[in-house]
Order: structure tokens, then sequence, then C-alpha cells
């Protein structure tokens, strides 16, 4: 595991071993060929999921992990199937928080879904805690050490249906490297006592979040409050690069 | 009237002579401050407004677009208080697009607002006829001359209670600008006949949006799906940026 | 027919000469009662309607206004199953408001409903001619004789699924007379060619209402914004005393 | 073209020459199948379509109509890109509706879009036609032949981001058979002048659709008002049948 | 109390000892007519409600258990008024699902209403337990008994405001006797000390569910994603069929 | 502290020391000047806020509630940035509920934004504890002391985006003296340590309501279910008195 005193400009919070992976890989491998420096948070073991056990699982995670380019910061063991927001978790990821100083966090979409489907409840679970932690962290007073830290922005993956993403970011130059990230979850994709094709239901649903924002492969993300833009030129520009590349007519 | 062969990178589309200046103005300032040739286009003559005739604010029009370093493109006659979809107009306003080539466009939003508060019927209409001629000026079989053309993305202002914009592009270091540009439609917000404070309600409104996405004074659009991005570290630059600047602690 | 040159309190709005008293008779019931003057206005003759014919359905509908209370201030003839929003028919109905100049204007709920249900053409399009109406009555240069008036409300009645009401009126004390009204309209409720049981519905519906706002029979309203209160006690005061009235414990 | 006055079980209409196809052509190769007539509406002869000709898309049309199993029962010619809602049209499907008598209609959505991206006018158009001409041929007085008509239910099929289906049905089956039927346009889908990869992109609508309701392909339609059911056993049984195919553990 | 090792088809779940009765008994009393099996479990004794007893509601829903024709297979003592989600009461309820293996769950909606009107916080924590315990069922790791058991599909019923049902059941054959059971729960809706006509409000709201659905009276249910359909026909009859019963023309 | 057994005409709930003024601030002060009694709970003691400390925040709080003309009814220690809905909590509120009588409770919107941006956790549960402790203060069985009392209605405050209003209470003619209720909160709004201008955002705040419902300056608020009203004419008259005010020609 990462020392955590570095500094890193993302935090991807996840409430199992592979939430992460699913919701953000994408972004990440995109991140860290840039330089940028990413780190990982996962909540839980994932003990109760049907195929692995917490040490099949902890292994995977790293090999995911050097996959992605990112670093694992924290592995919780906050129960699997039986996450809940508390005091003390906040607590510990906002110290997490305060050393790492990521200008962006993302976490699973943090309310159960409205309308219809519900949420899993340690996905729900994990993005309250996310929010409650980035707001202790900023608060002078909080029982934590170093300097207080004001993470910029919060996105949320894993969105319910009914939900638009506010943004998609196009994965497509990334996807065979994030199919490959998943797949290091071989104990949840690639499990031959379970009978789903997992791997083609992820590539869908990539290719559904691409769709909506007209470009092939994407993650969606929902911000907390509508998206500051300095230049409405460079909306229009990374919409026609993507879509030369996806459709070059 | 600026001849209309050139190309232009964004075209602002207004039902009434003060539209394009109510809800993107602080936009197009920025945009030719920065290079970018924008151009605007009229619907109707705004005639019947209680304040001012044709004559007085197209006067006022011409005066407002060199504050915002904005071409006028067309000021059409299409009828105040009556504008209605039809293929003619969409036709005259895709040949605009054809000639002009713009990568945006921005319009009001083209639906009457859902759950609460009806649109102008004016704006409604703009905003309809402006996505409709965007669909023909890309139709190679339309008929049009010049070259078909696609335009990258269209966001609409102008936006109804209970739509929350998908981004606020932060317009504070052209406040003063756009005060000055809202105040060459003399007529309309600076008439003593008129007893209600305009400009203060113009400034309220960039206020509310500015506090939406926390900055200081906003203009809000919607983009028909989610915005596509290829570098999400961008989002928490500006917003880390014009943070700052609000609010400097 | 009554001469319209009087002032009026409220006009309630129909496409089908039953509407105003499906959607808002118990309202006028009570207005009239406490003194309000109240007219009505008919957009087409209903003669499309399976039972009835115009002159039929003319008669019932002078039955009606006068059980309600309220004046015909006109009855036009725009087409049953075909209205449409146009020019004519606005100035057409802003010189009415011009000549009573009404406060609260009563119309259909001038939308298509968003996610299921599509509402009555006619309705729609009655609701579209109002809104658009009561503006054109407000500018000094519309091709209309008098003053220009501004009406202080408009509320809509017909709301499609999925649109709560802002606001419900109690008419538990006008009940009966109000079945007594839409009982008026014997070729559409009591006709013995058709089998459904339309005073059992529209009982139905007006409980429906009652129980969204705890009171016993209702008519719901949507209102254009939020209503403007300046006493929020006045709210609990009303509550109160006709919760006392429906479940007396 | 067939005859129109046998009896249908469902008519799908459509605005151009392919949107039956890609909206509904996985339910109607279902129901000719298992013996249910369908027959087809399309408005428009999509000659402004960047691929074929109105009359190479006839051809089309003809051949994608016999691979569904299904009638076509009229191809009107009212304008591809100008298609507006007026009383002729609906007077003219009404009349088919009339003579055809079916149980179900299906139609594009029609609204634009709530919330987020404009629909195609022309659908938009369309469905709102189907709508308005449902509801004449249920009346007794319509200026139309035959004896009144009313359709149990319409469902809608193009339903905008945001509005989530009411139902999917599974078209896992006939999935082979439905790309064949698209695969008829090729003006359209398999254009080497158009780079898209079009058939790709229903693919990825119709998995996505499917995902929704868990089964493998399927195509969504939104109803307008609740379902009604009467044995909510046959819900979990149909769910329970096709999860089965789809995931065999 | 019936033993629990026999299989059920269905499972309704309800916080207190009349839920199950006023949200599903009527769907209940069509099932047991046909043949189905259906258990009732009751999370809470009731005992903090203005008229009755724990004692009394015991033996009352008893009674009304009769008359649904279901069994009762748990009744926990999990606290009137403050219920709420933990792993225990998950892992109790996943033991009787298990055991009972139903196809179908129904559970009160387990969200707080969005928009307006707080749900009872009972309900809530009754459908969010629900929804938990049959997750943990079907986990083969789950410290639980037996065979894992998957359940098809989850209905909700008690729907706040704007919650629109994705299906409603009709229930107006099984009417009277619904009224029969809900009129054995005495101490609730027949109790004299208690001024409101419950079995009036009652039957309001099943007819209001009914009016939808274009039925007399109706259960609506909620469903956590697209209702998964295999014949779109099937819609077509059974809505054809019930009307024909309702409005015989 | 006040003593707590007098009777209440509305209480306002907080869950820091500056709640209760920034969201029904201005409406409180309105209903001191007309000799309505209003009572404050306020859940804990804002220790964790930036500026000030616990001591310091109880002085400002009373210097507010002088300004508001209110009385403090309790102020808990329930944990600042930890306060979380319980039954002891619930107790605790239902005893003073019972006690003071009020026909109307204030306090937070008691849902997370549901769409976008969290609300504050703290909020949250201020809410929820506040409905729940309504519900409890009713039941003739909770372990309270004093007569059962029914709450007339519950309205919140505090509304995330998204949820618009109800109903906007005019506070234009108390604006001065609100501001100056705020301003008591020195150690968080007139803070030399704190670069924002919070004063200047809760006067946007205001002006944003006010602007949505046409007045000047407003408190927005959202009632649980649809306003219940028994003259539709009030409307309008308060519209209109409050109009003229804000803007007389």
């Amino acid at each position: 595991m990462a020392e955590t005193k570095k500094e890193y400009d993302l935090i991807s919070v996840g409430a199992h071993p592979d939430d992460v992976e699913v919701g953000s890989g994408g972004v990440l491998i995109d991140l860290a060929k840039r330089g940028y420096k990413c780190g990982l948070v996962i909540m839980t073991e994932g003990e109760m999921g049907t195929g692995g056990t917490a040490e099949i699982r902890a292994k995977e995670v790293e090999n995911a992990a050097e996959i992605l380019g990112a670093d694992i910061l924290a592995r919780f063991d906050w129960g699997d199937t039986r996450l809940e927001d508390s005091y003390d978790k906040r607590l510990a990821l906002a110290q997490i928080i305060r050393d790492c100083r990521p200008k962006i966090l993302l976490a699973p979409y943090p309310h159960v879904g409205h309308g219809r489907r519900q949420s899993h409840p340690d996905h729900v679970a994990s993005g309250i805690i996310t929010v409650n932690a980035a707001n202790l962290a900023a608060l002078k007073k909080a029982d934590l050490t170093g300097e207080p830290h004001l993470v910029t922005r919060i996105f949320h993956y894993f969105l319910p249906p009914g939900v638009i993403p506010n943004f998609v970011v196009d994965i497509t130059q990334h996807f065979d490297q994030w199919i490959k990230a998943l797949s290091a979850h071989k104990s949840q994709f690639l499990n031959p006592e379970k009978s789903r094709d997992y791997i083609e239901s992820l590539t869908a649903m990539a290719r559904s979040f691409g769709m909506q924002a007209r470009s092939k492969y994407g993650q969606g993300f929902c911000a907390v409050e509508p998206i500051l833009i300095n230049d409405i030129m460079t909306l229009a520009e990374i919409a026609s690069e993507t879509e030369k590349k996806v459709d070059p007519h």
C-alpha cells in the first residue's frame, strides 16, 4: 500500500473492491497517462461477494490499481452488505483527504434512486460518507491532524435510472485498458461459476453513456451543482474532436 | 449590418432585440475579448414592447452589439408577440448557419416550462426555429446554397424554473461591460416611464446563476445532452481559479 | 348573454361547454355566494361530443352558469377537436380581458402532460390561448380598445398526472350545488345512451383532490410560479378550520 | 400495398420510412410469429435523408415490412423535415384506424423531451397526429366512414432521455431478424458514403433497453397512464423465464 | 401462525398490522382465489396506534389474514414509530425469504417522497429492510440456512405523491371482500372513538388508483425498473376486458 | 431562556445557531410585529463552525432572537456535524411541541436534494427529527406528558436546487431588520477572518426567492402537500398589493 503523505490530484472512493474500476476506471487511466496522481479508497473487503474471498479480492484490486496507474490509499474493513455512515468513518476518510489534498473526489451517487430502482445500500452509504468526510476535512476545528483542505469538486458515478449525467468523460481511447483493469477482478467478472457475461454488460454500460454524449465509450458523472465553465468554446472543441474520432465523415 | 459570408465561432439567436444580451451577453463579451468571432440573429423588431419603437430598438441593438463585440448577422421582422415556427423561417436561419458555419448556437430554451411558469411564446418559438434550422443546415438535400454544416453543440438560455442549468459560465470579470450592453437598451431598461428597476433585476438574475455554481456572476445554459469532457481535471481547475477570485480565503 | 363592459373579479375559460364546470365549478359557486363577480368564456360549441348538439349544449351551459352564479361572457365557435392557438383568437380573448379587467384567470393546463398521459389537445390549446391573450391585454401597443390590463394571476385546472397542484380549494360546502351544476349538462353526464357513471367519476376526482390537501372535496390548481403569501399563519388557520369540518375529533 | 379493410391487432406509425423498424421492429416480428396481424403507417417519404431517395426508400420499406411480417397500410407524402399536426392529417389516419380497428397503436413519443435533448420535430408531430387521430376515430360525429372505434391503448417509442420506459418488451429471440429488417434500409444503415456504424448504434440502443429491464435486447415503451394488470404473478413469470434465457445460472 | 417451510408465490411485508391490507389486500385476495399461496410479514405490533393494543391488533390481523386467504409468516416486535433498518432485521427477513422462496415481494415504497409529503418513517424503513433482505437472501455467503434465493421482482405500495404507479392491479371484483378485510381492523377503521370515516377514505384511494388506469377500483404499485413484457397484446387484452366490466357501452 | 409552558403560534427549528434566522427570520419578524408568538429550537451548539465557539454563538443567538421577537424554547447539544435522527431526540422535541402547541412548525427540508447538490447532513437530520417529533406529539400513547397535539402544518426552508417552493412569503418590509438579525451572528457573517461577504450572499438568496414570486425579497417554503385554500381571491389580492409596492407603475 502506498504511503499516504503525498499530494494527490484525485481520489476515487468505492464500497467494494471493484466499484472504483467499474464506475471511474477509464477516467483514472486517462489521468495517469497524462501525469496526474490518483488514489483509491475502498471501504469494505467485498467478503460477501459470491465469487472470491477477502484475500483473493485484495490481490485483485492491487492488480487492477496497477493497470489503472493509481495508488491504493486505504482499504477499510467496514462490512460488506452492512456499510453505514458513522462519525468515525467520516473522520477516517477526512484524515486521508487532509493528508492527500485532492482537488477532485469521485464516489458513488449518495442518494437512493428517485423514481425507480434502489441503489445498493453499500454504494449509497459510501457516497454519503465521502460527502460528509469532505465537509469535515475543510473544518478548522475537526479532530484531525494537518491543515484544513477544501476539495474543489465532488462528482458521483453509479447513477440510478432517471439521473442523467451532467457530463460524460470520453474513454474510447482507453477502452481496452479499462477492460484489462476490470478483468483483473477475475473472481467477479471472469468466474466460470457465474454464468453471466459481465464484461459484455460493462461494455454495454460504457457504450450507453457514450451514446448519450455522442462519443463511443464513456463514463457518466453527476455534479452536485451546475458545472462552472470559463470558456464555452472548449465545450465545442472537445465535442468536435471526439466526434471526429468516433464518426470521421 | 455585417456581411454574412465569413465564418463565425458562435451565433446567439434571440426573439426580441434585447434577448441575446440578457441571456448570453456576458459570454459574448468574454469570447470577443479572447478573439473569437460571434454573430447575432434577432427574429422580431420588438415593436410590441411598451417602451421604444422598431426604429429606436434597431439603433439600440446596434449599440449593444458594438459593446458586446459581436456582429449582427440578421434582423428579421417575423412579428413580435406572434412568432411561430415555420418552414420558411427554418430555411432562412439555416442559410445563415450554412454561410457562417458556427461551432456553437445559443438560443432560448425551446420548450414551455414543465411544472410551472410558462415561457414567453416568442422565446419558445425562437428556440424551436433554431433547433430545426440547425437540423436543416446539416442536410445535404435541404433547399439551401453552400455546403452542409453540422453545428457541434446547441446550448439554451432563458431556462424556466425547474430546469437547472447544466453549466454556468462565470461572467464576473465582464459584469460591468455586460451592464453597459444592457444599458444600451435604454427604451427597455432605463425608461423613466417604466417604474421597475430592470438593471437591478438582471443583476439579481446573474447573481443567482453565479451562486448556483459557486462564482459571483454567471449565465446559465442547458445542453441538449450530457456535456462531453475529455479531461476531468479541467473542471476542478476552472472552479478553483474562479473561486479564488470570488472568495480569496 | 351578459354585456361584457362591467368589471369582473375572475374569468374562467374552457374549451368545451362543460370544462369550466368540471375544473372550477365549486370555486365559482363559492365566489358567487360571497359576492364576487365571475365570468365564463367558452371557446368551442362542443359539437363533436357523442351526446348533445351545439344547440342543446348552449342551453345546458346557460343552465349551469345560472347554478354557478356566473355570467357567460363569450361563446366562440372555434372548432371542437380542432382548437388551435392563433393570433386572432388571442386578440379576441384579450379584448374581453381588457373590457372585464379580472384579477384572476382560470384556464386548462397549457402544456401536454410531461411523463405520461396526453392531455386533450383542445384543452391544451385553450390554456395556451389564455396565457397569450393575458400577455397581449397588458401591452399598450396591442391592437385592442380600452386601457391595458395586467391580470394578477393565472391558475390552471385539468392537471395531467405528475403535476401536483400548488393549492387545492376546499369545495366541501358547495359540493351538492357543484353536482347540480354538472347535472345541468344532461347530454354529457346523465345521458342514458352512455353507460358510464360520469357523476361518480367527477365525485371521485373531487375527493381525490380533497384527500391530497386533507379536506373532503376539493379542486386543484397549478400556479405559474410559487404562490405569494404575506401572512403564513393564514395557511394554518384555513387548514385547521377545514379539517375541523371534515374530521371533527 | 395491402388493402386496408381487414382488421388489425396493432398499427405502428412512423414519420420516416425506417422509424417503425427502429422503434418497434422486434415487437412486430414477435407478433407476426405468433399469428397477430400488424400494420404500418408511414407519414413521409423520407426524401430529405442524406442517403437514398423517396423511390429507393419506398422499396426498402417494402422489403423491411416483409421481414417484419407486417402490412404497409399507408404511406403518406406529408413532408420530410416539415411534418405538422393538422386536422386533415388527423382525419386521414383516423379513417385507417376505423377501417383496421387495431387494439394497440404504437407511435413516437408525442412531446419534446423535457429536461434535455430535443426530439426530431417530425417524430414529435407524428406522435401528436396519432394521438389526435385515435381520439377522432372514436367520435360518433367525426367526418369519417364506418363505425367509431376506440383503440384500447397507445404506447410510445423513441423516448427522450429522462423518460424511463413503463415497460420493455424482450426481443432477444428476434434480435437477428430485427437486424435483418433494419438492414433492408440499406441507404440509411449500410450506406458506404456514411461513415457511422449505424447497426452497431441500434444494437447498443436495444442492449441498453434490455439492461434496464434485466433482459438481453429490448424495446422500451411509454404508456399514457399506469399499465392495467389483472394478474400480478404474470409479471414475475415473464421476468423469470426471460432471465433464465439471458443468464442461466 | 403458519409453519414457514413451505414455498410461497408472494410475500407482502408491512410495518404495522394493517399496512399489508391497505396497500395490497385486493391483490392478495385475487391471488388466493386463483390458488396462489401468499404470506404476510408484519414488522411491528402497532402498539402506538391511537386505537387498539398489541393484543387486540394481533387478533385483528389474524382475522384479516383469513379473509385475505393469506398465511401470517412472521410478526416481529421491532418498535412502532421507531422502526429502523439494521443488519439483524435484514437477516431475520432474509431467512424467511430463503425458507419461503417467493417469486414476488410487496413492501412499502422505500424512499421518502421526493418533492412533497413525507412518508411515515416506519413505512420507509420497512421498505428499505425488505429490499436489503432480498439482497442478502440471494448471497451464497450470507449467514443464513438453506439455499440462496433470488426474488424475481419487488414491487412497492404506499407511493408518495409525485410517484405515479408503474402499474395498477384491478381489484374491482374483489372490492367487497377487501373492505371486509379492512373492517377486520375494527380498532383502526371502525373505532367509534375516532371520528374520521376511514373506510370512505380507503375506498376513495382505491377509486383514485382505478381512475388512473381506467378501471373501477385498483391498487397501484411501483416497480424498481421498467416492467418486462414478452407479449404486448396481453396489455390490450387485460385493459379491454376490464374496461368492458367497468363501462359496458 | 423562556419558560416553555405557554402556547405558541409557530415554532421554527434549526440545526445550528443561525439556521432559523437564515431560513425563516423575515417571517418570524413579520409574525412578531403582528402579535403572534413564535418560538425557536436549536439542535446543536454550532461548535464546529470556523468562526465563534459554543459560548459566543449562544450569546449571538440570544441577540438575534431578541431582534426577531421570538423566544428560544430549547438549545440542545446534539452534536454539530454529527446530528442524527434518534428516538430520544424525537421525544425531546415532541415534548416541546406538546407543551407549546404550535399551529405551524418550520424546519429544514428533510430529504437530501434530489437530482443535484447534497444538503448539509445536519440540516436534513433536523428536518427528519422535526417531522417525526410532530408525529409522536399527536399520539395518545407516546411516552410524553400533557395532551396530544396535532400540528396543523409543517413547512420547510433550505430547499435544495430543483425543489421549487410552494409558496414565498414576502419579507420586503422587514428586510432591514432581517439583516440586523443576521448581523447578530457576528462570528459567522461579519467575521474579518472569513473573506466571503456573507451578508451579500444572503441578500442575493432573498432576492432570488422574491423574484420567483414577483416580490422584492422573500423566503421560500415547501409544504408537504398542496396548500389548502378557502378563498382563491385572496391569492390575487396579496399578489396585487405586494407588486404595487415593488413595482408601482
